[in-house]
């Protein structure tokens, strides 16, 4: 599993959110997984909770219902820049690598502003046929403040 | 033409705009071509016309001419960052790829601002000595309002 | 050195920085080597001169030293997203190249805006071993004004 591939997953998991793609969103994962979206601060404090935790593909798929049904995200869009991804480690088949992240909102009406940074810690498995999946994304943001609307996919 | 090709491209175009190397920028483009500039809203509702559009390299110098004789662009500088490039199709010597961008601007006065994301949608040509060049570049920004200068190339 | 090891590289060197380990920045650097942080106005005047200047890794390491008795780090959070960089010139075991990058500070309520784009202009050379280091980075603002700490690596 080289950069290469990693750089890839990034950009098509980007790519579905920015597209609004969201039900495309929990097949980015393994059927038992675990996404959380926590803070910096967070991290830092040893403060395991995150403001968004899963540990399952159907819990992801639950939030993408919610979101549907909220219709809150037509408000405005969404643009992901993934950075480069770091290698932490490496064992048989699973790559631990941290990648920061930006993530710009544009309202409705044209307003444009930096929404969040931070960095995915992700650990992504490959399986036989080559596909990559991640078995961990833990999502961690620079600010400590939310827009209380944490609705979307990071 | 793998990726890394295609990322290369993208560097040196990026560069060539945010170095004020304008008169550079036709020679990204084959001599006929498309480039268009449109939003993600006109795209969704189907609108076939973009703010901006161009079906020759020769288009796309007039255009630059236009920009140096206004000299409004010195007023400001701008800087892109170009993400990662996924990969929608491949043909003999074409690839289609979907890059998302960011641009920001930097006014004389030290303000510093997203100016404008979105995502770039490409047909790329390689012709026989290994270089490449678009055939497309349909630019498709976010925001559906515009700082009504909208000149230099995206 | 192919592309991959400088985005590496530059990927490394942004993760220290993000995540406060100040401390293994000059490491990034060759014991003799050039760190400066100028504008990209600077430049275009000729002025040789930057805000900041460094001939040796031991002028990096008090630059930390001094930063982390000042203690001012710790009102603000930075992200760098580093973009794709261009080799401009390669000889024996030496690259020149360009890079873009865009750092955005995030204050402690929460407020989250570009801080600073621009460019580095690298050497970076590569020993034995195949380990990469600076022997130049030369950091290139896009804008001229700062707030006036500049004290953080760039």
């Amino acid at each position: 599993m080289d950069v290469a591939r990693l750089v890839e997953l990034n950009a098509a998991y980007a790519r579905a959110i920015d597209n609004e793609k969201y039900e495309d969103w929990p097949g980015f994962f393994l059927e038992s997984c675990l996404y959380k979206l926590t803070t910096a601060e967070n991290m830092a404090k040893g403060l395991e909770a995150g403001l968004i935790y899963a540990d399952s593909r159907a819990m992801l798929q639950d939030r993408i219902s919610a979101l549907r049904k909220a219709n809150i995200y037509e408000r405005q869009r969404y643009r992901h820049i993934v950075g480069l991804p770091t290698v932490l480690a490496r064992t048989d088949n699973t790559v631990e690598v941290e990648t920061p992240f930006l993530i710009v909102r544009i309202m409705r009406d044209g307003a444009t502003n930096v929404f969040a940074t931070g960095c995915y810690r992700d650990k992504v498995r490959g399986n036989g046929d080559g596909t990559l999946h991640f078995a961990e994304r833990i999502v961690i943001c620079d600010s400590s403040r939310f827009d209380t609307l944490v609705a979307i996919p990071f």
